[in-house]
């Protein structure tokens, strides 16, 4: 089963390697990691998609509790979530099948951000389906190169996933 | 100077922990890191961006590519690129002021994706200098939680940086 944690760290050079190697030593698979700042500077939130069960989730958030720089670390699967994903697509787009990517485009609300002589370099987010939905959908043009910056996660509502509360 | 290196490499596990403790080992800070798939999914890129020198760039990318698992190495910091970086943040957003705050998302093409009693969630994505500047514009309103994904980056035009070819 795939399970989505937020860890929140102490933005600190190494902090990445440790906590990327307590899931490697383990041999526990990422299925998707992603880093950045957050409302304060000094805090990164690292959002880590793996595909393990229960006890090992278990294990792992304790492990995760015990590195020095680990602020909070939260499972949110069973929680309400919005979850996206940035990627960028670049197809093969010669000038008699633009108008219709252009329509796919539309249709999942992504955005043309480059175009080249015979391409064009595609901007889409989304949760997973509708990742994997714009990929198929632009799969029989050619697509000559594709980046994601895999996925981020906030709780829906009024709930924070803060440092400041205790949740 | 702020450095931008796309890495492609194998899918394999602790592949994200060699190439992290390469840097953290040598205490190379890194700014910001995005890792997914690409068009093929036994291979992932990751853009990494350092703030180093060139000496040091230069060394790092030697040293990375004699890791395993570690296909190419590219610097792109001196080519022409789109690059983006996808942003959720959870504003205070009491009923008020929701008119105002709307105002500034569809000024910046950003969308609403939650809805909470006196809150908002935002999704925006951009350039480094979009992305500060619908923070600040969002501050005023207190920003509850912020989540980034780390900037992934893709050359402009019909020029590819993927394993087949040899730029």
């Amino acid at each position: 089963m795939f399970r989505t944690l937020t860890v929140l760290v102490e933005n600190n050079p190494g902090v990445l390697t440790r906590v990327a190697s307590l899931f490697s030593r383990r041999g526990y698979n990422i299925d998707s990691l992603a880093v950045g700042q957050t409302e304060n500077p000094s805090i990164s939130r690292m959002t880590i998609v793996v595909e393990e069960g229960d006890k090992v989730i278990e294990q792992v958030t304790k492990q995760l509790h015990k590195l020095i720089d680990v602020i909070k670390v939260s499972d949110i699967t069973e929680e309400e979530y919005v979850d996206r994903e940035l990627i960028l697509i670049k197809t093969d787009a010669d000038p008699s099948v633009r108008g219709e990517i252009m329509q796919i485009v539309e249709i999942f609300r992504a955005r043309i951000v480059d175009i080249g002589q015979n391409t064009l370099t595609i901007e889409a987010t989304g949760d997973e389906g509708k990742i994997r939905a714009i990929i198929e959908a632009l799969r029989p043009f050619r697509i000559r190169e594709l980046v994601r910056t895999g996925k981020i996660a906030m709780l829906r509502g009024s709930r924070f996933n803060t440092v400041e509360n205790g949740n």
